[in-house]
């Protein structure tokens, strides 16, 4: 009585075989199977970077693709095939939750307040960026920089590769700037530019990529037109998908009152397939999810009960946190497992040159364009900050692993490494770069006189309003509008603000409260000036 | 410029094409596209099912497959293909959440108090169930009920259908059950024996299944020795990878109050990954989630967090929910879109008389031989409900839809027709059923005397020792031995309980308490005897 252990697929031979009492049967289970394994691997790796102690100096991203690197490793040297990053994966399994939590959890107001300076960035910068760094990279190829073999790289391709690389990788930024904690404007300014140049990052990639496929003699002004006419479709379609869906959603919970229990459920499988509706209409998937939660938030945090409220947000963390965790888990074991490298040592520096030298060129002249209307400027130190951010991540990556170019490999390679500059060069410098310029950051943003004026005022109204409509209403009172029409400069100069010391970076709050007594006092004001 | 609409597999011709402006890609997205379709459709028949005043009248298992059924109808005459039930997809993703809920909030106590009679349902009662019915079958078609053509079925083949059919089906007993609430012990005896008849189900399906492929000739004894090792192999293993798997979700959870946000997706990973496992190795994967749930319960619950605990209790409803509800949905579906059918009228009537009569009989003997071990016997009318409960559903279905018999299509039409059967039959008038017989059921179970005392006495003990001990501890004080030692008896004739009037079918607390009442005052009590 042998007890054979052997796989059920082998099941070709035809002599007397005993009855089998185990069977291996992988192939059916091994999708899920791997979905679920790689999620308990990144919980382990999280937890893991949590118990060590000095792990918590580097940001996590950064010690995720160091995990990640090992397990390629391991996996290697155990001959272990195993499911990896691919463009699929990455755009329809792990990019939408992430984008998902930063659309429902998006702070509506100063993200419209901002529109106007993130999309500046977003589609005027993304295309300088583009078109800058494809025909630079085009001109040091053409001088011959990176050998013969790179001289005779067409220029659509440098451009297809320049569209990938160009854009502000949302991921990147949120892993980032989740730690250096700078203050919301700042913050909204770059995130938003992130999340809104996929409307253009998708377009440029999609028509190099069609313009590429015919050859540079097939293309006429026609097609140039109806690239234009493709950026509206994409962004534009994307985003109305997205409130669609939205709407959808914040209709259907307000119906639900009888299977409550399913509310978490509905939010996030529509939130989701607003993203997977757009994405079949080659719209951009992420404005679609991004306007999916901006829209419904609202709507569908009043419609459903307290405990689903509780299990919508607790899910969109989850969810979010591992796919980022994992995308850059999968960035180490995919740098060991990637089929093949062309490693040019001049084109990876010029690449990495190219997108820091132009994104410091975009950011100025865009920031001084959008300082002449602006009524708060962004300073010198936001700009600089703003440069930094400019973070490549995931989204290239997997961009350029469905790439169908000659030089592919080059453009992988490449991509990876500027990827791992930012992960770990800008990741780890940008803390303190922070401190060092002693940018605000949120804990610490103190408020001018004249907005803890407004906002007693206001808070005050609000009480009075709500004691007189006997409930507890949350009126709109602060549009913009009130915003608009108050004259800073003049209460500023009438509260006698510019007496009031300028608090510094960590100065705590108990310092300020104590600065604005011993001021009352006739007391020169101790601290820093 | 024309806005050409076109699929991009279309891609073959050559000529010159403009850029296009729209791209339809429906492969890429297919299958999450399907999944949270379903979901969302599953979800709007429920809330449906809801909202209609007269639907309420009929279980939701059964309104479920008949929106199944006009949704299959609808998708067959717009000409549509729609991802439906597949025995993967059922095994690897319907089934486990409902099982995992299951094991998850067992009552463990009652569980293993009533063990033993579940064992002897679940192997006893279902390897007599499938021998009798399927050499009932198997005899009947020897004497050619079912026609000339069906005279020929073999004895392998019949057993084989017999092995699938035999085995009540835990998602139709969930169903059927939660609506009826009967009393604690009859529900858990029969919800168990459907839990735990599925090693004895997979052994003796993959058994038969091995078996006919080799042809009668090809089995000796050896083979069938083997498949006895077998049993042990696929129920243990499934039940100590279960075990297994709960120890390690619990130590986990031990450790992680870092990354408390996901605790909750954790411990649903690890369930799931005891299933997947077991079905690895060919295993019960449902025993192993439910042991698995069994077994980490109470540590995970006083490991985690609240809101941990809160998103768990929930994630696992919802799953759960949504699963049973989209299985009974398919089922509806695939009743349209099923690819064949070879329909015979006697050999239905003869399965199901054979299911319902063999049942019967089971129920019968397994009951008296219980009995005589048992210090709380089943009654007669607990008898009736565990013989009605005994229902077939989607694991039945999903099993046969796997055949590769030369009948299969009989066997599948005929599962199918025993499952609508099951379903709308017994599944409708189980409930009027309940009131006739009086069963007593969960609501209106009149704690006795005994009980009340004993409770008493315990919470009051408890009480105290929380106060010496001066805090809210759960001290597990009601070990079995407790009950054990305790003279039932005894106290009862001690306590005078006989002169208490038995409670009837829908007496309510208050009545009960009014009779108290009147009993002490000497007078003659009213209502019902």
């Amino acid at each position: 009585m042998d007890l054979i252990l052997k796989n059920s697929s082998e099941h070709g031979e035809k002599e007397h075989e005993n009855f089998q009492v185990f069977h291996l049967e992988w192939e059916r289970v091994e999708i899920p199977y791997a979905v679920f394994s790689w999620m308990l691997i990144t919980f382990f790796a999280k937890l893991g970077y949590n118990k060590i102690p000095f792990a918590n100096k580097l940001p996590e991203s950064s010690i995720m693709i160091l995990i990640g690197l090992l397990l390629g490793i391991f996996f290697f040297l155990v001959n272990m095939t195993v499911i990896t990053l691919t463009p699929d994966i990455f755009f329809l399994f792990l990019l939408p939750p992430i984008i998902m939590e930063a659309g429902y959890f998006m702070p509506n107001r100063l993200f419209f307040d901002q529109l106007g300076t993130i999309l500046l960035m977003a589609v005027i910068g993304t295309i300088f960026n583009m078109f800058t760094i494809g025909f630079s990279l085009y001109g040091l190829s053409s001088s011959k920089l990176f050998g013969e073999e790179l001289a005779k790289l067409e220029y659509l391709e440098v451009l297809l590769f320049g569209s990938l690389i160009a854009a502000v990788d949302p991921v990147a930024v949120l892993a980032v700037f989740e730690e250096i904690q700078v203050d919301e404007v700042l913050n909204i300014i770059v995130f938003g530019e992130s999340l809104l140049n996929d409307g253009v990052a998708v377009v440029l990639y999609h028509m190099f990529e069609a313009f590429e496929e015919k050859g540079e003699a097939g293309i006429n002004g026609a097609d140039i037109g109806l690239g234009l006419v493709s950026f509206l479709v994409v962004a534009g379609g994307g985003t109305i998908i997205g409130i669609i869906w939205g709407y959808v959603c914040a209709w259907t919970t307000r119906h639900m009152k009888s299977v409550q229990l399913m509310e978490a459920l509905v939010t996030i499988s529509m939130a989701y397939l607003s993203y997977l509706t757009a994405e079949i209409f080659h719209m951009s998937g992420i404005l679609a999810v991004t306007f999916c939660g901006i829209t419904m938030k609202n709507y569908v945090q009043k419609n459903v009960s307290d405990s689903s409220n509780a299990t919508i947000k607790s899910m969109m963390h989850i969810l979010a946190n591992i796919s980022e965790m994992t995308i850059f888990l999968f960035l180490g074991v995919i740098t060991v497992y990637n089929e093949s490298y062309y490693f040019n040592f001049w084109f990876i520096i010029a690449t990495v040159v190219c997108c820091l030298v132009w994104r410091v060129i975009g950011v100025l002249l865009l920031a001084k364009l959008t300082n002449l209307i602006r009524i708060k400027k962004i300073s010198g130190i936001e700009q600089v900050i703003m440069m930094y951010g400019g973070l490549r991540g995931g989204v290239a990556f997997a961009l350029v692993l469905s790439l169908k170019s000659p030089h592919k490999y080059l453009f992988v390679t490449t991509t990876l490494a500027m990827v791992y500059f930012t992960v770990f060069f800008q990741g780890i410098t940008i803390k303190p770069l922070v401190r060092l310029l002693r940018v605000k950051t949120r804990s610490n943003t103190d408020p001018s006189m004249t907005e803890r004026v407004t906002n007693r005022l206001m808070d005050l109204a609000k009480l009075g309003i709500g004691d007189i409509l006997g409930e507890q209403s949350e009126i709109p009172l602060r549009t913009r509008r009130v915003y608009k029409n108050f004259d800073e400069h003049y209460l500023q100069r009438l509260l006698l603000r510019d007496r009031k010391p300028e608090p510094k970076f960590q100065e705590t709050f108990d310092t300020i409260i104590q600065n604005d007594y011993l001021t009352k006092m006739g007391k020169k004001p101790s601290g820093h000036h």
